[in-house]
C-alpha cells in the first residue's frame, strides 16, 4: 500500500473503541480497598478519597475523549497511514492514563514532593493525549480526510481551541508543584469545558 | 455541533456494549484463591461463598442492565450531546460495580458494621446506576429520540416501573444495615424483575 | 416487549465477541512470574509450566468456543428473550474459566489432593459452559430462530453430538480425582474434536 | 460445515480488534510503581526506566500487528476453518505478550542472566507470533481468499519480506543472550520497519 493511499475508517473507529472503553473500564482495578482497617471499612473508605477523585477525573477525561473522537471522525471519512500512526499515539497515551491515575491516587493525599511527582506525571500524560488529539485533527484537516472540508475561518477556530485545551494541560504540569490537588480540579473543569466545546461544528450524515 | 444537533446511535451502542462487556468480564479478576490453606483447598473455597454470590449477582445485574440497554436502544434512534453525557453516567455506575462487589466479596461473611457497610455501599452504586439508566430514558422520551413517539399512557407507566425498581435499590441501602445478606439477595430478585420488565414495549424493527 | 417477540442478533454477536475475548485475553494475567527466584529465571519459568498448560488449555477452549458461537449465530437469525438469557449464562461460566484457570494453575504440579479439587472445579465449569451452549442450540432449533429449518436427522444428529461432549466434560471431574493432568489433557484433545465437529452442518450465507 | 466451506471475515475481524485492542491496553495494568520509595516518587520512577522501554515496544509491535492485520483483511475477504485456526494462533500469542513484558520490566536493569531469559522469552514469543502471522499471509494467498488474485511476483516479494522479518526477530533470541538491551531496540526498529513495509500492496476497495 502506498503512503497516499486511503481507506475507509471503520476498523480504526472500532479498534479505537475498544481502547477506549477498555482503558476506562480498567480504571477501577486501581481502586483498592484500605489497607488499614482499624477505623473500620467506612473510615478507610473516606480517607482514601484521593482514589476516587482520580477516578472520577480520569473517567471523564477518557469518556469525553472518546465522545470527541467519535466526533471527530464523523467528518473524518478516509484514513491514510499516517492519521492510523497519529491514531495510535492517541491511544498508546489513552491506555496509559490507568497508571498516573493509580500514582495521584495512592499520593495525593500526602501533599509533600510526591503528590506534586504524581500530578505532574498525570498532567503530562495528559498533555501528550491532547497534543496527539491535535496532531490527528490538525493532519485530517490539512491533508483532505474530511467529509465536509472546512473554511479556513473554521479551520483557523478549531486550531484555536485545541491550543488553548493543550496549553491548560501543560500549565498543570506547573501548578502540580504548587497545589497538586488544584492541577487535579482544573483537569475535571477543562474535561467539562471539552465536553461543550467540539472541534467538529457540522456533522455531515445528519446536517 | 450546536447541543440541539442529533446522530445516529451506533457508536454510543458500541462503545457501551464494550464497557458492559468488559466490566461484566473484569468480575473474575476479583475472585481470589482462599488465603488460608490450612483445611485444603475445597474447605478454603467453601468458606469464600461470598465472593461467588457477589459474583454472581453482579454478574447478572450487569448482564440484565445490558439487555435493557439493548431493548432501549432498539427504539432510540437519534442521540444528542445530553443524551450521550447521559450514558456516560451510566457506564461510570456500571464500570464502578467490580469495585464494591469486591468489597462484600470480603467483609459480607463477617456480619459486622464492615459486612453491612460493604454491602451499603454495593447498594448505593446500583442505587446511582439505576437513577442514571431512568434519566437516560426520560431523557430520550422527553426529548423526541425515539424511533416510535410513546403514549402519555406508556410513558407514565415505564416512568413507574423505573421509578419503583430505583425505590428498592435504594432501599437495599438501608436494609444492609439491618442484613446484608438479605440486601443482596433483594438484589438478586430484582434483576431478575428487570429481565422480565421491560422499559420498552414494542421494537419497531420486527413488529 | 412481549416474550415472544424476537429481534435481531447483531448486537448479542457484538457483547459476546467483547466477552469471549476479553476472557480469552484476560488469562494472561494469571501467568504470574515464578516466586522463587534461587535458580535462576529460567529454572522458575520451567519449574512452573502447569501455568502455561492451563493457560492453552484454557485459550483454546474458550477460542473455539467462540468459533463455535460464531458458527452457530450464522444459522440463528431472531433472539427472543430466552436465547438472550441462555446465552447470559454461557457468557458466565466462559468468563468465569480464568478463575479455575488459575487454581489449576497454582496446584496442578502438586499432585495432592488440592490439584484433584483445582481440576475437579475447572472440569465443573466446563461441563456447565457445555451444558449452556447446548441449552442455547436446542433452544434456537425448537424455537424456529434459524434461518435454515434444521432436518429431524440433523436434529438429532447434532444433539447427539453436544450430549457426548457435555458427558465427556462431565466425566473429566470425575478423572480429575484419579489423575488431574489426565483430565486436562482429555479437555484439551476435547476442544480438538469441537474445533473439527460442527453443530451447524451449512451456512446459509454462503452455500 | 464441511472444512472447504467458507464464510465471510466480520465477526474475525471483530473478534481478533477486541483482542488486540485488550492486550494493548492490559500492558499498563503491568507497569508498577516503585517499590522502594527512599529516594521519591521521582526517582523511583526514573529507576524503573525498563518497565516504560518495554511497555513502549509491545505498544508498537501490538499496535503495528493489528494495522497490518487490518491491511491483509481487507484484501482477505474469505474465511475458511484453517484460517480461523490460523488467526486463532495468532491471537495466542498476542495475547501472551504482556507476560514476557512484565519479565523484561522487571529483569532489564538487571543485565545478568536473568535479563537475558527474559528478553529471550520475550523474543520467542515475538517470533512465534510473526511465524503465525506468515502462515495465516500464506495459506490466504495459497488457498485463494483474497479479494484480488496475486501475481507470483507480488507473492514471492510479500513471502520475502515476511520471512525477512520472522528471521530478525528470531536472531533477537540469540541476541538477548549477548545484550538483552540492543535486542530490545532491535525490536522496536523492527516495528517501525513494519509500519511503512505493508504485505497488502493494493486494497480492493479503494484502489
Amino acid at each position: 500500500m502506498s503512503s497516499t493511499q486511503t481507506e475507509g475508517t471503520g476498523r480504526l473507529e472500532a479498534f479505537s473503541d475498544g481502547v477506549f472503553a477498555i482503558a476506562i473500564t480498567l480504571l477501577v482495578l486501581e481502586l483498592k480497598e484500605p489497607a488499614d482497617g482499624s477505623g473500620g471499612l467506612w473510615h478507610g473508605l473516606v480517607h482514601e478519597w484521593p482514589q476516587f477523585a482520580a477516578y472520577l477525573v480520569s473517567f471523564f477525561i477518557i469518556g469525553i475523549m472518546w465522545m470527541n473522537h467519535h466526533s471527530m471522525f464523523s467528518n473524518i471519512v478516509r484514513a491514510d497511514r499516517k492519521l492510523l500512526l497519529l491514531n495510535l499515539l492517541l491511544l498508546l497515551w489513552t491506555s496509559l492514563i490507568p497508571f498516573p491515575t493509580a500514582l495521584v491516587s495512592r499520593h495525593l493525599s500526602g501533599n509533600g514532593a510526591d503528590a506534586s511527582t504524581a500530578e505532574a506525571v498525570y498532567s503530562a500524560n495528559l498533555t501528550l493525549a491532547a497534543i496527539a488529539f491535535s496532531g490527528l485533527w490538525f493532519h485530517a484537516v490539512r491533508s483532505g480526510l474530511l467529509a465536509v472540508p472546512m473554511s479556513r475561518e473554521a479551520q483557523r477556530s478549531s486550531i484555536w481551541r485545541f491550543s488553548v485545551g493543550t496549553l491548560v494541560y501543560a500549565a498543570t504540569i506547573g501548578i502540580a508543584f504548587v497545589s497538586p490537588l488544584a492541577a487535579l480540579v482544573i483537569q475535571f473543569l477543562l474535561a467539562g469545558y471539552y465536553l461543550f466545546e467540539q472541534v467538529v461544528t457540522r456533522d455531515p450524515r445528519t446536517a
